[in-house]
């Protein structure tokens, strides 16, 4: 088992840390929670992240922020837990793709998509066009019931995580696979336990 | 040593898979080339990637793409050169956060830049504010010598083959520490293989 880092996340619930926090109950990991209240960020935040942006993790001291980074970081320290596929396996290019498309060109897709933004030339724009990621996202969740099939990676947690506010904000149509797709992703236990965690947090 | 897959690349010289091109030569890996028309993108590539994207790898037959995690996936095969820190090193993190950083916040960063889009509200965008991202850019290279400090990475291979056009764009300015950066990227032998391979391909 590797040395696991002692954690600290700079979280708040009503963000894309959201994710992390499920991500944290599906490993079992312990971490320090540091709330962020948007309208007044902590000066610890942003001493070590000027952006000031959530998720930021601080792993024995070392800052690894960009949500894509924190999940994939997180999930290989807990290699039993299974929600990272090794190198070698056949799974690893896929779940790589599944986290790097989700922050390279998903998530640009939909902001652009939420702006009324135009996409840029085909040469210009890191994902192309917004119809041809979308329909990548519903190809991929009709196989299911994860994104990378039977098994369950942190990928997916990403996923669920992203999708529930994306869809909720009226940015993404909620289609059969997409609805499917989060049902099965609302009933694991990990979303339940963060979400009471969260709930204590605020209160 | 893991076992090496069979590994085609879908190419074009003036395109983001210039990069991955150089890791390939940093590696020492063998590799198909196909070199791709963007005028008349062949139908072996859009069959397995619709939005016909370079860079496109094919490893053992499966498909990765986005370039985050076909730099990630190729150094990790070939641990013994060093090119990515592994789980348990205390670079991990940081070198997750260099890559992540690159595809979710850097990119979609410039892009807007040279589009003159606004990056949308703090809540909304990925990245922050564009001053924000280049200020953390050239503090990280201002240290150097490579992003990560004395280890060079695939990260390097990344940000030094991205910064390399996007400040030949004029997107970004060449400020000196940055310069500096280009410079020793472009002593190294992988490079000069690199294009000379690309060289031969186009004629």
């Amino acid at each position: 088992m590797a040395h696991i880092p002692a954690l600290t996340l700079f979280h708040n619930p009503q963000s894309r840390s959201a994710g992390v926090r499920i991500l944290l109950e599906e490993l079992g990991l312990p971490v320090e929670v540091q709330l962020v209240d948007f309208k007044d960020k902590p000066a610890a935040l942003l001493a070590i992240n000027p952006l000031g942006k959530v998720p930021t993790l601080v792993a024995d001291g070392a800052v690894v922020c960009e949500q894509v980074a924190i999940y994939q970081f997180l999930a290989e320290l807990v290699p039993e837990k299974g929600l990272s596929p090794a190198v070698g396996d056949p799974l690893r290019g896929p779940y790589l793709r599944a986290l790097a498309f989700y922050g390279s060109s998903f998530e640009p897709a939909m902001i652009d998509k939420a702006l009324k933004r135009d996409s840029g030339s085909a040469g210009m724009s890191p994902y192309g066009t917004i119809e041809g990621v979308e329909a990548i996202v519903r190809e991929q969740l009709a196989q299911g019931p994860w994104w990378l099939g039977e098994q369950f990676t942190a990928a997916d947690v990403l996923w669920g995580a992203a999708l529930s506010w994306i869809t909720q904000f009226g940015i993404l149509e909620k289609t059969p696979e997409i609805a499917a797709y989060l049902q099965r992703f609302s009933e694991r236990s990990a979303v339940a336990a963060a979400k009471a965690k969260d709930a204590a947090l605020i209160a």
